[in-house]
């Protein structure tokens, strides 16, 4: 995934699937051992298409890992916290795919696709008290006051999930969508566990409190950098420009950065698309018509401060180290990524 | 709800409501409102009908405060525990309702019909997590290891309430069920909840392991005989047997204690139910032939047997004074309902 510091990077991905591994065992049980595979299909362990690539990039627990070096702690001891992350992300990817009713997610079946709505439901239950379960192996290594700390800081983030997850599906029936609605929506469904992961890795490494705010901004403005151009990728990106990829968000619907600012706008984009049923070929002439709204460039301009503001964030931390340097190359790879 | 010892039972439940109230509130933020408002809709204290029938017996978090009390220590100790146990339950009820296709609980309308699957799905989200900060607040006045065992031991009875709802949606494609799959189904999806409710009263009373060991087996088969007296009234209480109702067991296909041992039988009731689809009118000769192959019996038997256990289980955790003699009775009463 992360092209920076190979050599670091891959032993943190292979200690973290080892632990996501132990995690999600758990869950077995005599006459219940189709659960646990449901859960290995889900991670990219099982099924048609396992591999690597299924399981997604891992940015999460990796930054977890990173920030607790970073910040002066040894990395195996938040190898809970960042399998929890993980899970988390996992399980809510599990319930979005059901509430945004998509049939694939990288590449691959949803789980509701395979299993159905219910045992798709219960399946990320499952995978949520597993993500709880793995956190309390944090007390085997540390004070039980500082568990629970790391308890209520992963339970505030799931909470913002639910909120930027109650937005997104909410704005599905406005039709006066501003710029104003982005920010909570994205604040909950994408900083908010970046925000905590961060957090997390500098609570285990045991920095004092101003320290582990930096991480945190840190974190949570890496997550809305990431997204606002993620969002930009998502109309602007050569995938997306072509007009023959179904993976524009011009053609899914979703409530983008660019596309808020659109909106905001009222002017010819947000006319055309309250219309709705947007079709595959009218999406370069769309996006050109966004980009001369002034979409295109607000959405540059909010990336690339919120990446100066993350790298800001970051130096007030003080990084050391090899892990420090990763994480400040991390924001810089993602801000400059083209897919 | 509880007849018994009116005037303690009068003064936890309205604790235990003030405790609920204090933990949803958690959920709200600016702009995000309805949220709050789904929960406390769902918890039957806001919209269509709402007031003290809406919002369930609360017959879990008594429990939790009886148990505590019963085992010397102060209910209101307990009191962040107990609020948790009922978050659990109707987070559970929440999905449930979604996964069953229910479109009424309580006489009224489900979450999910009234705002969507989508909307149900992240609403019961968010009541996880609320269950799971409200646990926190354990350690206002606990021990930070004591508060994290009682998160184990709730975490623990969330995955086996996932594993039981599992094999209740997996039982929907087969066409071999017997009584072998009543018993690992009904531990997880009822027991599991009232096994952890009992063992956290004890455990933040502070009483010793066995002790302790003794009244979890008490709410474990309080559950089983709970649910097994349950099944024999969904088929022959007074309100399943006339026919003209709709909440004969027999109508909404439910794989209850008495169904599974007549499918076990594989004889007329068996081949009968086998095919679905039964109507009103067939209710009162299908309990008949039921009853004929000894599912009525059976499950009486089964119902006594484990309230047995279940008041063999209580003697054994010594259970004191008023609280006390209020668990006697309510395994009393939990039997010798009539509905």
């Amino acid at each position: 995934m992360l092209k920076i510091n190979h050599e670091l990077t891959q032993t943190l991905l292979a200690a973290i699937e080892t632990e996501l591994r132990q995690a999600v065992t758990r869950v077995e049980d005599p006459g219940c051992s189709h659960l646990g595979y449901m859960l290995a299909y889900h991670l990219g362990w099982e099924g048609e298409g396992a591999g690597p690539e299924a399981g997604g990039k891992h940015i999460r627990p990796v930054l977890v890992l990173l920030t607790c070096a970073a910040a002066g702690g040894a990395w195996q001891a938040a190898l809970p916290a960042a399998a929890t992350v993980e899970l988390v992300h996992n399980f809510s990817l599990i319930h979005d795919d059901i509430e945004d009713n998509s049939p694939t997610r990288r590449g691959r079946s949803t789980l509701w696709k395979l299993w159905g709505v219910p045992q798709a439901i219960n399946a990320g239950d499952a995978l949520f008290t597993l993500a709880y379960l793995e956190l309390g192996r944090l007390r085997e290594t540390q004070p039980a006051e500082l568990t629970l700390r790391a308890a209520e800081v992963l339970q505030q983030a799931c909470l913002q999930l639910t909120r930027g997850q109650y937005l997104d599906l909410a704005y599905e029936a406005r039709t006066d969508l501003s710029l104003e609605d982005y920010w909570p929506m994205i604040r909950g469904k994408t900083a908010a566990l970046l925000a905590a992961a961060t957090e997390l890795g500098a609570l285990i490494a045991g920095v004092e409190e101003e320290r582990r705010a930096a991480f945190r901004r840190f974190g949570e403005h890496l997550g809305l950098a990431f997204q606002a151009q993620d969002d930009l990728l998502g109309i602007w990106g050569e995938m997306a420009i072509t007009g023959k990829s179904t993976a524009s968000d011009l053609l899914t619907g979703k409530k983008s950065l660019p596309v808020l600012y659109g909106l905001g706008q009222r002017s010819k984009f947000a006319q055309r698309w309250y219309r709705g049923n947007i079709q595959p070929q009218e999406i370069e002439s769309l996006a050109a018509q966004l980009e001369a709204e002034g979409g295109r460039d607000y959405t540059r301009r909010a990336a690339e401060e919120l990446t100066e503001q993350a790298l800001q964030a970051l130096e007030e931390a003080q990084p050391r180290g090899e892990a420090g340097e990763a994480l400040t190359a991390l924001a810089h790879q993602l801000l400059h990524r083209q897919a």
